[in-house]
């Protein structure tokens, strides 16, 4: 299964006519997960032919309100949709208290539960696993508590050389199973077949960060080591970076400049001060760094890994 | 001052990529009103290039989602703008509780002061009152405590017959006043020239009702007696009526019977049902019954009075 990534909004702070606020679709190994949630979004799953009601986990960044004012709404239209499915919400401590507040004010009763992951560390920690993929927290630096969100999927099985098996009649298709995961084989008369031998590399197992609002933060390259994507705000160019330490922001420079260390494969920059009209700015100030430096493009699914 | 409305949005529950919740635009007598905030109001604010900061006073008519999603994002929105002006919501009980939490734990740190009127009458009373205008409040019958509310011009000035007062020269600039406020006019020979000689007929006084989800209810007809245009939803043709009363909702053919009862001069519909696609059938069924009912315009000042 393929990894697509759809970038519902990515502007800072106030919603306009063509922008919309921080939200992000994310499509890995059949799962479907939002990430955060700005004013608008259930609107922008739409027009982008999200399949929305597979969302099952949503992860938020942060309580401030372009990343999350759009998840009331959201979960209402679930309701009034006839949703039975729980749904899985992670965010910072309050998220909680916060919801069941407007609910219980506005009487939005639910047909489905809320599983609510409320989240405190200041670590990175692994918040999601199943059988193919595990999500962790990337800790951020912002002005109020904030974390990234690392998705990776697990080591994939090795595939099976057909044209190498066929040439032992004493492999049987029970046995394909310990092959896939790395096993050598013991021939009858006791000559070990390497597992190398008989098997090719696994397709590479893909993995996407998103770096939400932050301070330059050099305790994420470790967590974020040679992803294949990473999305990292990066509200202002370099030439204000009082203002973004100020205002716990990144600059352009500083986001590739996270993208070289951590060798990722690219860099999508985004969360841009309203103050910028044309945006290839951003690019052009990243890419003197880091060369693998886009911008987004809202409602374009891209395909990762 | 001409008075102008710009319907906002007027669909039912679920916003979509074509047509937004629940909200109004009100410019009266050099005033700006906000009436209800379903999400996405802020843009729907821009698109109509309303002058949104001029907003003072926002009216909620109850507190289910679609009606008041988009509120803390605007709040928010006005504190990024720099507002320092002061602004009143008008709203049920517990509007405010929930805001207050959304912006404490969002940490939503304000320039200017919210002044809530929190309202639990269940009859009709007045909520706002200036040299020029009165506001009060239509109590409804939903699901949920819930208002509409009814915006009136004062009674105003009569205007001077200059022709007629030209012929006495007895009468000054200083007694205009008098004579705008409909006092007769006594010579120094004591006779009595009677105000309605000296002056012509006050502009009329416009009024707009906005009333929101409900049941059929007559007990609004005298409050809303002679409105020049009355917005009532109708969530349902008719043949739903049922559907209506248990919903807490009302039907197009209902709404025509209020805006009869109630002499207004212009019915707009809206609050449709999702489940409907050509509106046309929802005029069709109010027309049998009041013929000046019409159908909403989403980003269209229409002209009151």
């Amino acid at each position: 299964m393929s990894t697509f990534l759809t970038i519902l909004g990515y502007n800072s702070a106030i919603p306009t006519v063509n922008s919309s606020p921080t939200a992000q679709f994310l499509e890995m190994e059949e799962r479907h997960f939002l990430i955060d949630c700005g004013e608008g979004t259930q609107v922008q799953l739409r027009k982008a032919k999200a399949r929305f009601s597979k969302i099952n986990h949503i992860f938020i960044s942060h309580l401030h309100g372009d990343h999350f004012f759009g998840l009331p709404g959201l979960i209402s239209s679930f309701r009034l949709l006839g949703r039975e499915t729980p749904i899985h919400i992670y965010g910072p401590k309050g998220i909680k208290e916060m919801l069941e507040t407007i609910f219980r004010i506005s009487q939005t009763h639910r047909g489905f539960e809320i599983i609510y992951h409320e989240l405190e560390s200041k670590v990175s920690v692994k918040i999601y696993e199943d059988n193919r993929l595990e999500v962790f927290t990337i800790p951020l630096d912002h002005r109020i508590y904030c974390n990234g969100y690392l998705f990776r999927e697990k080591p994939k099985d090795r595939h099976l050389n057909m044209a190498e098996i066929a040439k032992y009649p004493e492999i049987e298709i029970c046995d394909y199973h310990n092959l896939k995961l790395g096993k050598d084989f013991t021939l009858s008369d006791g000559y070990i077949l390497k597992n190398e031998k008989l098997t090719l590399e696994p397709s590479k197992s893909v993995s996407y960060a998103f770096c939400s609002d932050t301070r330059y933060l050099e305790s994420i390259v470790p967590v974020i080591d040679g992803v294949d994507v990473l999305y990292h705000e990066s509200t202002f160019l370099h030439d204000l970076k009082e203002m973004a330490d100020y205002t716990g922001h990144t600059t352009a420079l500083e986001a590739a400049r996270i993208a070289r260390k951590a060798n990722v494969g690219k860099l999508i920059l985004g969360h841009f001060s309203n103050r910028y009209g044309d945006l290839k700015v951003f690019t052009d100030e990243a890419r003197t760094v880091f060369s693998e430096s886009y911008l987004p493009k809202a409602l374009e699914p891209i395909k990762i890994g």
